[in-house]
Order: structure tokens, then C-alpha cells, then sequence
């Protein structure tokens, strides 16, 4: 309906998101918005979780129908929002993971070194507020949280943000993993405000509980599963090994964008957020670093090729998980047994077929912007007080593992 | 199909149930099995709950289908499980609610004193064992705990049962309460054995801990709601006082099962589990008690037919919840209140308008039948050594809150 | 929330419903409307789909909150609608079943002969309006249709009414039949209203068309499935025999409120709607009919008790259904069949063993409220005409089957 | 579980799935196979229906689920079917869709002119067959028709097999159009085998008659909404035009594989289908597609670039549906005011701008294999018979729509 004044799309987590058209539809239409639709939420997950396909671009509108409910809930209990700071934080909303390129997370450090997302995020912004001539004059202190009410940052980001409600949700749907489900409609329903800080009503103090143990969940079961460590890990490795390669000059199919960053041309010292780089970057998703890492299956350098060429078949390196960290006669017979495997294998560069790290995750950060509880008294406490069950070490105990990975040939060699 | 080898129950959280012809489907047949239709899962829940009306039946049927998931899962691991064991298992868990009555918990030790509901089970069994000419001579070790083989009666009755499996998810089904949802797939498919006793896999540990939380949450969010807690007390009263009535021999209506269990007849000491009375025990469900209560609203004892006509009208008390218990001078002024506000209550009768108790829920009992987890390296441990981020008196920890219930008169009378 | 504007119910089928407070809530805290939550949806259906046990008071709820989601998406469209026609509108759907009893289609004309339930909602509706004092002045006209914008009446009592789209989808829902969901948020987006006439948008022609093969197949699956066919016979032969036995002065185990009904105490000539009646069959619900259908089973007459005992065991008489009337012949075997197995029973009591009737469906009704498609050239049609698929004869083409039901021993017998 | 019988899968629409170890998991793991992660079930769908990323990998491993469960159901009925022929029944549902390229149907005829997607997946099968010495020597009689049983063949390819069934599910999941899901459970357990044609019992015409509704509903309202053709459309002419250009000998960004296909080495008189070609063929996907359109967005070419800059920025063509073809006029007129819009665009490539076709779609055809009803009384009809509210007119009525396409410049520029 051309002229209506709601743009509808299809969700399967929410059914139906509505979008105001204006300034909020504009930025959806931009192309550096619509690239978003090229970049998946959850990078090689599908390797493990084959419906996890969905990408940022739909996480993105998830969130902003959230915050948009939670927009209505709390204007019900009266709580005061003018329309320009519902449309601030929308856009803030929208446009909190402008700054992701492909596979985010796991190639952030690498495609974009000494910038994080949510520099480029706010780059985006910035720019897209010259562009639309001060529209997102209030999305912007609300992203950064400069704006004096707090509870509108707290939306965007914080423990308990839309972005979670969202990205938990969706994840848990498109995994098929049920039981990172979490009752965001009944969260939302749970905010209110006191002094411009976001509460949560001490009834739905069992279901942020839930939802701090379903992110929890999600987190070693689908994000740091040792199988999608493993895809990220050598993902991360083909990029490095390229980024070499590239550097010394080697040649390299990759698109004009991809070859950019590859190259590191002008990112000694960081990327430099010009409007040149920035339109460069746009370009950049998941495509890209796809569609070169077949090629390069069959490119001359031994290291690169083998690793492509094992990412593309799905033989992924064997990775496992400890309490401790490994020791390190463990790795150096792997290493020689790698070299042994792999005459074509240089020393220098045994590191990118055995290697080791670690992953960690916490339940709660008592460092973050906090999850207040209004009490039936009107108090407002931590929910680390607020707690019959749990106490703060408890929730915010740091869970860290230690894990290994190695060719699987490695192993089967070993069991000789 | 009537000559099928299998018939199938439709059901709305699992699609179909498969239900193999023999024994086990002669029991749904039978009579004493077919009341558990007419008996809510949930009491009177559905008072705050509208869509939670599912019976006994249906959650029955639905813990005999995850116990036959569970047998196919341990089979698949090799775990040997013979024809009549997994029949006997099957008739254990179709047969483990069988002793509930009407507004089962709520109930229970008022219409059959002195008796468990695990107790009238077993003596349903064991008429059904003559019954069946000894059917049931492997169901019935296998639910009290005597088969050598643990694992079987681990199924049926522990910390991680089909029972527990099948209502938390059920309850989160029709309640609408999405959070208490489990992932019994997952959870079933972790299940192993180890010297005869059920074992989880290390990697379920997360599902496992989730699971305890949505128990916890199910039970504050909807068993132990207060207004679910409201309604269930008055329940109590409204049978205390009917009984009362019973006893000196005043008029009731009730139908003739109802009354038998009203009277006390045959009662003192207890409840003889003579076929007699286990036959006039499984003619009794809620609709001789709603039908009763409906009728009881016009009786002249102002105190029963108060309570019914507010039972109901939906007119519930006021209950309020707190850490602490009530003060006795609160009570106090709410009892003078009770007898100023109505001027027919007799000061002996106020306990039936004014009165407190306590709930309690724990999130793991070290001292029932544990849950085991099985590491990578084989061995056995208590998820509470298991866990990395819970310890025993986190799990174990017991909340109890104290409630006090009232009719709302009484505060908007105070309120002036 | 005691001082929200909005109460909140849960529903599994949509998650949550707001209700404003004020007139709507106050109609449903009423204990005529409470009484709603005593009787099923779908009668004795549970015993062929268990999990079906939702109530008229949940559909009512979930009509509420469907009509208030299509209010949304018309004024989004720029359709104006009053305060007072959506407060209207929002009651008259609320009322819309108040006049069903228990049982309601099968025991309509039983307990209230000369009546419809349509009329009986009326007579509530114009009692309310007395008790609040004219706030019911809208909602009746456009029950009625009377109001002159008959977009309203059509959004209450249609082809293509909330009712319809709350129970086609309620209903598919707690039976477990996936296939009788239908898109009822796409439907309500796709209304619109031209010349104050409901019509729907050309692009949701699929949507509706699935709609009315969404109700054929929930009619032959559910509704009429022969097994819920014969249990509702059964019931309705039991209340029949029921009240002969009252009105020829025998004993009989009832309520009050449900022997009045049985008794036809001023029915004679129909039931008149005075405030006695009305309020007497407001006292009237499912726990009556089963409380007494309980005890009946043990009743001195052999044609009632034999009924009520097999209804309660579940022992349901064999049903078959065909395209052609049940030849006399075999009709006559059957009825010799069953007076030689059952000695008790009276040559002209063989009746309610063995009968015949038809049920009948149409997919859609010339004759009634027309659905009507408006084209993308502005242009409004009726669906027969604007499918391209079906023409008028397919839509409307009425269906008929005829079905015999006598009870399975005579078969049995006859297989000899 | 490394040495588990069974792999699992997760899947959002199932649950899970089951997957024995042996050929069948072997085939899975081949590149070749691994390959269909990176084609996208339904193209550029996802450009209207956000979440339809789903994959040709995905949709394979559900139809093995379905037809296992198949399979099951008809030996629970006494249907006889060997291991050997399960398997080969397995293989050939799995492999059914081998032979589709990147964006299947809308590319199918430009990547490999003169060859369908069966006679690839045929090609696939043969070379599997002689890599698995003969494992497939069931497989491939049962996929094209030959082998005796035929309702085999049935369930991998007909009206009525498991490749629709997990399809229109699966899409339905994906799209968010609730509408189009289908009772495959239900219609899976009512297949039967008679004369070893599949058949299906006459209580399941109700859910044929609505899978038959949905699969149409699908197609209008995804498959062919106007936007999903506009794109696939565009698709098509960007293709088009990268290979002129190719043939003509200018420089074009493409992955070795891509550049195969484009140039059209070997292709004249249709693809050969030797091993290389297969070999080419199967490095191809997606990822080839979208990267080389995202850098041809920059290409001097004004076409191609042009459409890929539009495609890109999902600035996609008007698209208008209509009964009646496009009047020559009309067409002419929109050909002028693309000249006249874009000064640069050469008339001899004015059909890349402006165009029309059609689409068409039919309920159910008579002359392929048919869906036979299985009445009551053991006879077998075709269900255009079979069926009290279809005839066979209605039900094989094909539905023709054209359509035109052209920039929305020209649209604007026309209501000046």
C-alpha cells in the first residue's frame, strides 16, 4: 500500500513489524542500511545450526518493534516520551549494529583493526545525520548515552537491552534451539521508569532470571559451541593468512572492497574513518569474503588453499574444551605430528593448523549499567539484592574454557 | 482404524501421541482411567490463568509418550531394555497420578485423610494388577522404587521424571506462560545409564540447570501465584466448613460419591483402601465438587455460602505475599475488621475470612533422588558438583514466603 | 497493576490481551459473564481431541481482542471510528455468546426450547443495559444490525466476523488440528471498509479463500467428526430421556437452577426472558449437566442410566456416516438388535439406541452477509465473482451427510 | 556422539532430525552435497519475506525426515518394505534437487541452457554411483520411475510427495505466512499403499483438499508475489547481459567457476554433462552470483550496471499483475520514456528496462501422476472424484496472470 502511512514487514519470530514511514523507513531504504540484509546475524553457526541464516538486517527491524512495544507499555504507565525521542530511539535502535561488517565478531579485529563496531556504528550515524540534514540529532546522544534520560540509552544498550530481547529470541527461533527462548513480550510489560532509569517491576524478577540463564544457555550451547568455534577460528586464520599474503604482494582474488581491507591500505595505525572508507566498507558482506575464500581453495599457497578448501567441505578442525589450559607438550606433539602430516607444511607457519584460547562468559557484569527491580515498596535495588535465589558471585561468577583445536587427520593419526 | 497395532491421541504440545494397543491402552479404557478426564491438571489455576483447563488425563498420556522417546534414546545408546520393561515403565507413568482427586493438591488431605496421593496410586495399581491377572507385576516394582534396574524408576519419579518433563511443559503450554517452557527433546536425548542410573550428558548441563529454573519460575509465576493461591485456600475452607456442616448433620447438596467422602464416613483413622471406597473414590472429580459449591452459594450457613458465592463470582481474597511473617496485631485488626464488616460471622469463623500461611519452593533437594552427570571422561557426578557456576546452597537453597489472605473489603474498608 | 488503564490476560493462543478498564472490564467481572468460564467451547469434542477444553469465556476475550486489532489496522487506513462505536462494537462482540448454555449448539433447544442463543444474548445485553445505565445503547444496535454503519455489525456477525476468527483459530489450536489455523492478523490487515460496508483487499483473496477451507475442514474434522457426533447425540438423547422422566414426576438428581430447565417449568409456549429466567440460566453450566449425567448412571431407569454410563465411561456409540440415507431395512435390524441384547429396554424407548439423522456445511452462504473483495481498481465484488479459481456453484454447493449411531455391542453382536 | 548410529540435526521446523550413519550420511558429508548450504531455497524471496534465507541443504535433510516418517506410518499398516529399498528411497529424496544451481528455476535455463534440473540430478546420482560402487543401484530406478513399486517413486516425485510436503512447510516457517503451513504429520499418517500405488484414506481429503489450497496460496502470494518476480526478473536480465557481454569478449569480475558458465565454454548444443562440467557445476552458488553482480554494480557496461547497481540497492522494478495481456501501446510508451529517462541506454537494449511475460499455476494436474483417495470401502478414485466439493474443472483450472515490469522512474516520471 504505497500510501500507507505504515510500512509492514513479515517476521516469523513477531509474525508482523510495523514501521512509521519517514525519517526511520528513509534509513531502512538507505543502501548502506540495505546491505545489512548480506550479512548474517550468527556468521558459520549454520554450520552447526543449519537455519541460522538470518541476518542483521532483520535482527535490526526485531529490535526496533521491540523497543517500540516497550515505547507503549511504559507510555501506559504514564511515563512521558515526546515523538521525537521515540523516533531518537529508534533510530539508535535501528542503527546500533550499523558497524558489523561480515562475520562481525569473529573478523571485527581483523577486516577493521583499532575500530570497534560501535565506532563504526556511530560513523554511520554521524554521517547519515549530514546526510538527512540533523534528523538523528537526538539518536546520536542517545546511542552514546549522553542524553539525559538515561532509560532511553538503557533500551539501546545494557544488560537488558531490546538488542538482546531480540537477537535471543531470534537466535533461539532460527537455531531451532527452544529453550534460549525467552517471554520478551512479558519483560516489556515488566519496564517502568524512576528517575529516568529503566526498572523492571519485582514480578518479572523470575523472568529476567530466565533470561540472564537462556542467554547463558545460548551461549555455550550455540555461540561458543565447539564446532562453531572451530569454523570462526579457522575463518579468522584464512583472513590472516590472506592479509599476509596480500601484503607480500601476492595475487589474490577477491573483490575491489574486500581487496581494500585485505591489502590494509591505509589502515596503518587504524582505520580512518573518512567518508572514502566508510563507503568502502558498506560495500563489504558476507559475499565477499565467501566467494574468494572458494577460490582461494585452489589458490598455490599451501596454508591458505588447505584451510579453504576444509572450511568450503565442512572438514573442520577438531576442537576441544577443558577447564585447564592445555599443556603444552599436548600441543607441540600435535604440531609435530602436523608437520609430519603436512610435508608441504612450513614450520612457521604450524600455528594456523594447532593452536589454542579461550572463551569466557558471565552470567551478570556487575561492571555494566545494571538490571534495577522495583520492589512492591517502590524501592529500587540491584537484582543481585533483589534475589531470593542467587547472590552477586554467583551471578557474576566468570566462566572461563580453554580450547584446542587441530585437523581431525591430526587425531586420527595419534590413534595409530 | 480399529485394527491398527497402535492408536493415536491428538495433542496440541506434542501433535500426536502414539499409544500401543495391549495393556496399556486397556487401562486408558477402563473407567477408573477415564475419570482423570474430568479432572483438572491444574485446580483452579485457570483463574489467572483462562487457558490452563488440560486434565490429568492428557498430561498422562503425554508422560507415557516421553517415556517412550526416553526408551527409544537409550536403546539407540545401547542400553539393554527388555519388552516388559519398557511396558511395565509405560503403566508406571500412565498410572503415577491416579490417586489424585479433585483439585488434587489442594485437596488431597481433605477428602482422603491421612493418605497420599502416591498411595491411593499404588492400591489403583494393585486392583488393576487382579484386575489385569498380573500385568502389572513389573509396573508396580518398577513405582515403588524396588526394580533393581534404578534408571526405570528414575523415569517415572525423580528430580528429572517424564512426570516433571511433561507438566512443566504442558502447564507452560496452556497457561501461556512461554518461559517455563523446557527442552524435553533435548533433555530426553542427553539421557544415558551408568550402573543402572539415569545420567545426563555433560554437554545437557545447561538444558538441565534451565530446566530447574523454569521449574522455579512455574512455580512462583503460576503454582504459587497469589492470586492462584487465593483461590485454591478458599477451596480449602469452603470443604473444611462443608464438612464441618456434614458432620453435625446439616442439609448439603452433594452427589452420593461426594457425600461419602464429605460425611467422613469410614474416615477416622484415616482412609481404608477397600474397593469400596476406591470405587467411590474414582467416581469423584471436579464437577461434583464445582457443582456443589455452585449450589452451596445459596445455603443458609453464612459462612459456606459467603465463601461459594465469592468462589464463584471470582469475587477472590486478597492475598498479599511477604518475606516476613504477619505481625499478629495486623491480624488482629483485620479479624475485628472481618467481624465489623459482616455482621452474621461468628468470631469462631473468622479463621474462614482472615487467615495466613506459608509457601515454599526449592530448586534442587540433596536429599531426594539426584541428578547425575555424565562427563566427557565418563565419570559420574551431582549436577551441583557439575555445575560451573552454581554450587549446592545456591541449589538448594529453600525460599519460603509467607502469604495472608482476606477478603478485599476489608481493604478498601481500611482504605477510608 | 491495580490503577492500570489496561487489564491483561494471558492467552496462548495470541500471548497477551489488553482489555481497557471501564465498561468492557466491568461487563467481564460481571458474574453472568464469569459464568462464561463454566462452559466449554466445544462440548464433549475433548473426548476425541483432549486438549480441547478452552471455554466461551476465552473466545470471548479472544474476539475482544481481535476486533480491536482490525479498529487499528481501519483507522490506520484513515476509517474514523468513534470512542463510542469502538466501545460499542468491542461489547457487542464481548456479549456476542452469552446466550449460550451449556452444551450450547447441542443442548440449545433442549434446555431452552423456542429460543435461539442469539436471542438470549440480546435479552443479557438489554438487562446490562439497564444495570449500567444505557452504556449498552450503541452496543445493541450494532449487535442487532441496526446501527446504520454496517461495517460494525459485520465486524460482530458475518462471514468473515472476529467470532469466526477467533474460533476457527482457538479451536485449531487447543485440538491440535494445525491445518484449522488461519492467518487471522493478514485477514484483519487486509479489511477495509467502502461505503461503511466491510470489504478486503484483492491481494488477501488466497487468505480468505483459505479461510473458508480452513472452516470446511474444521467442520468435518472436528466439529462433525463422527465420534463428537455421537457423543453429542448421546447427550442430547440423555436430556430428552431426562426430561420425560421429570415431567412424568420421577426423582431425579439436579441442581436447582439445571430442574428448572429439566422440570420445563414455564416453557410451555417457549422460554419467556423475564429476569428470573435469565437469571436462573445464568446459574446454568457444564458442571451441572455432568454432576448429574454422574449420578444418573445409577438411576432406576434402565434407558437413562444405560446412557449416562456409557457416556461417562466413555463407551460412546458407533457412528457412521455415508452420502445416502440409512436404508429402512437396515435400520429395522439394528432395533430388533438391540431390544434382544438389552432385555430392559422398551420397544418404544429404541429410539435413543438407535437413530439416524443428517449434519450438513457449506463452504459459503449466498444468502447471508456477503464477503466482499475489493479490486485494486477500487472496485468491490463479491468473492464468487472475484475469484478466479472458484465460481458461485463450488462456493456454495451445500453438503450433506447422513449418519447412523447405535451402540458397538451391536455390532459386535452382528459380526457373529 | 562420534560413534552413535544416528546423526542429528537441528531444525527449527521439525525439531530434530535423524539421520542414520551409512550411505545416506556419507552422501551428506560429500562437498558436492555440503555445496547446497550456499543456494538458497527460494532465491531472492527474501527480499520481500525477510526470513526465507533458508537452504537447499535444509529442505533436502527434511524431506529424508519426512519420508522416514512415511515409511514408518506405511510399515505400521503392514505395508512391506525392505532396508534396501528405505535406503534407496532415502538417497533419491535427498538428492532430488542435487542438480539445481545458484537461484534454481530463475536461473536454470541461462546457467545450463537445454538441460533440466532432474537430468543434473540424475548426472549427480550416476557419478555418486560409481564413487559408492553401486550403493545408489536402488536409488536411481526408484528416482526416475522405472522400478516396479511405485509408490516409491511416489514419494520422492508426484502430487503428493515429501519434496512438497517439507517445502511448503518449510517456506511457511521461513516467509512467516502462517497460511501456507500444511499438516504434513496428518496427511503422512493417512497414506496407505494399495496395487503399490501410494494412496491416502478418505478421512484425509479434508487436509489434500487444503494442502492443495495452500500450495496455490504459496504460489500467489510468495513463489509469485510481484515483488519476488520483479527481482527474479531483474535477475534473469542481469545474467542475460553479463553474458552477451562475455561472448563479446569483455572484461568481466567472475569466479573461475562463474566464468565457466558465463562464457558459455562448451555449452553450445546444451550442457554436456561430463564430469568436469559436474565438477564446475558443483563449485558454483550463490556466493559466485552475488559477489560478481555487487562488483558489476561499477561495470562500464550501462545495462548491467544499471541493473545490478538497482539490484543491489533493492531498488527493484515496478511490477504490475493483471488478467489480460499488456496493450502493445502501453508497452511502447513505457519503452519511450526509458530512452527519454536514462540518455545513456542504447534502444537495442530497451527490453532489459521494460518487458512483461506470465506466470501460471493450477491447483492440481490431471495429467500427472494423481492423488488417489482411499474410500472406506477400500476402493481407490482419483480425488477430483472422490472429493463433495471439487469437481475436476475447478481443480485442474489453470490460472494465467501477465505481468510488466519497469523502472519506478518512469512511473514518476508518468504522473508529471
Amino acid at each position: 500500500v504505497p500510501n500507507s502511512p505504515i510500512k509492514i514487514f513479515n517476521d516469523p519470530v513477531y509474525g508482523f513489524i510495523h514501521l512509521p514511514r519517514g525519517i526511520v523507513f528513509d534509513l531502512v531504504e538507505h543502501p548502506y542500511f540495505q546491505r545489512l540484509r548480506r550479512i548474517k546475524q550468527l556468521g558459520m553457526t549454520h554450520y552447526v545450526y543449519p537455519g541460522a541464516l538470518h541476518t542483521r538486517f532483520h535482527h535490526a527491524l526485531g529490535a526496533v518493534h521491540l523497543v517500540s512495544l516497550a515505547l507503549d507499555s511504559l507510555r501506559s504507565k504514564g511515563v512521558k516520551i515526546s515523538e521525537e525521542e521515540a523516533e531518537g530511539v529508534s533510530i539508535a535502535v535501528l542503527l546500533h549494529d550499523m558497524g558489523h561488517g561480515p562475520f562481525s565478531h569473529t573478523l571485527e579485529h581483523i577486516i577493521a583493526p583499532g575500530t570497534t563496531h560501535e565506532e563504526l556504528s556511530l560513523a554511520f550515524m554521524e554521517h547519515f545525520n549530514e546526510v538527512y540534514k540533523g534528523k538523528l540529532d537526538l539518536a546520536i546522544p542517545i546511542f552514546k548515552g549522553t542524553y539525559p534520560r538515561k532509560f532511553l540509552h538503557q533500551l539501546v544498550s545494557s544488560q537488558l537491552d531490546v538488542d538482546r530481547l531480540d537477537y535471543l529470541r531470534r537466535d533461539s527461533f532460527y537455531t531451532g534451539v527452544v529453550e534460549g527462548n525467552i517471554g520478551s513480550d512479558r519483560i516489556i510489560k515488566m519496564m517502568d521508569v524512576r528517575d529516568d532509569e529503566l526498572v523492571i517491576e519485582a514480578k518479572g524478577i523470575y523472568s529476567i532470571e530466565k533470561f540472564l540463564l537462556a542467554r547463558r544457555l545460548m551461549y555455550w550451547q550455540v555461540y561458543l559451541h565447539k564446532t562453531v568455534v572451530s569454523a570462526e577460528q579457522m575463518l579468522v586464520k584464512i583472513l590472516k593468512r590472506a592479509r599476509e599474503l596480500a601484503i607480500q604482494g601476492q595475487e589474490l582474488f577477491a573483490t575491489p572492497a574486500f581487496r581494500f581491507f585485505l591489502s590494509g591500505e591505509g589502515l596503518d595505525g587504524g582505520l580512518k574513518l573518512n567518508s572514502k572508507v566508510l563507503d568502502t566498507f558498506a560495500r563489504l558482506d558476507d559475499f565477499d569474503v565467501m566467494a574468494s575464500i572458494k577460490v582461494w581453495a585452489h589458490h598455490p599457497d599451501f596454508t591458505l588453499s588447505t584451510l579453504c578448501q576444509k572450511m568450503i567441505d565442512r572438514h573442520l578442525y577438531k576442537c576441544t574444551f577443558s577447564n585447564d589450559p592445555v599443556p603444552a607438550e599436548h600441543l607441540d606433539v600435535l604440531r609435530q605430528r602436523a608437520l609430519d602430516h603436512f610435508p608441504r607444511l612450513k614450520p612457521e607457519e604450524v600455528d594456523y593448523f594447532v593452536f589454542e584460547d579461550t572463551v569466557d562468559n558471565t552470567l551478570y557484569s556487575a561492571d555494566s549499567i545494571k538490571i534495577n527491580i522495583l520492589s512492591d515498596q517502590n524501592e529500587v535495588r540491584d537484582i543481585s539484592e533483589a534475589s531470593d535465589q542467587y547472590d552477586l558471585p554467583t551471578l557474576t561468577r566468570q566462566v572461563t574454557k580453554y580450547f584446542l583445536c587441530y585437523p581431525k587427520e591430526l587425531r586420527e593419526a595419534g590413534a595409530r
